[in-house]
């Protein structure tokens, strides 16, 4: 029972939901084909700001597994849209079977 | 291509969803803005002991981005909460773009 | 202030959600009671070339923390269903509440 466990980096990207499209191209152009992506509610700084109705926004948590270097290029890629919208991305490295 | 990343403890709190709102007080006292929730199933021995219909009990899934002494306040004052509750929660330092 | 903080193995697995039943029974099999379970939308290499029409597949998302030994024998489980299906699963050390 030995497992050949490869080591990539999870990425979750967190964001308004309407950011979902750009994320996906962003994603594509990048060359990274699978992703998952799974509605969320959230609240911050960025949503308490905006003063929407219920205190929550609609956002969309994806994630996806890539090389060190795919990881630095996203987050890089992410940066301008912070300054317009809530968006946090953070990486972790993980062990497992990938696709 | 250089980005210079934040690091931050992500805490994700796993627990029934009658404490969801319990939950966001908490981190709000504890001056915890910015948090993402996703609804979820889940199973465990406090589920089963529950004995719900469907073997599964309704969750929620939180996710906040804190300082370290910030998550280990949030740990403990959760503890509290496992005695009557399916709860748990976990701790992982992550590296990335936060708001 | 001080938590007594276990240490464990988070294991997240990704897959197709007709999989779902057959993730669970694999870790009742294996001693795992406790999991929780989110629906995600998923796009990937055996997503793409299964040609669904939205390009996306309906994917689950199963998390559950367990023993080192066990996460190695949910993973050595795993690997065959790759074969025949799109499935992603990888393992963290978290500190934390557990159950």
């Amino acid at each position: 029972m030995t497992t050949s466990l490869a080591s990539s980096i999870l990425v979750t990207i967190i964001g308004e939901a309407v950011l979902q499209d750009r994320l996906i191209q962003l994603l594509t152009k990048l060359g990274v084909s699978g992703y998952t992506i799974i509605p969320a509610q959230g609240a911050g700084s960025h949503g308490k700001r905006m003063g929407d109705m219920a205190g929550y926004n609609t956002n969309v948590e994806i994630k996806t597994i890539v090389t060190p270097a795919t990881s630095e290029q996203l987050l890089e890629n992410l940066k301008p849209l912070q300054s317009n919208h809530a968006l946090i991305a953070f990486c972790q490295t993980v062990n497992g079977l990938f696709d």
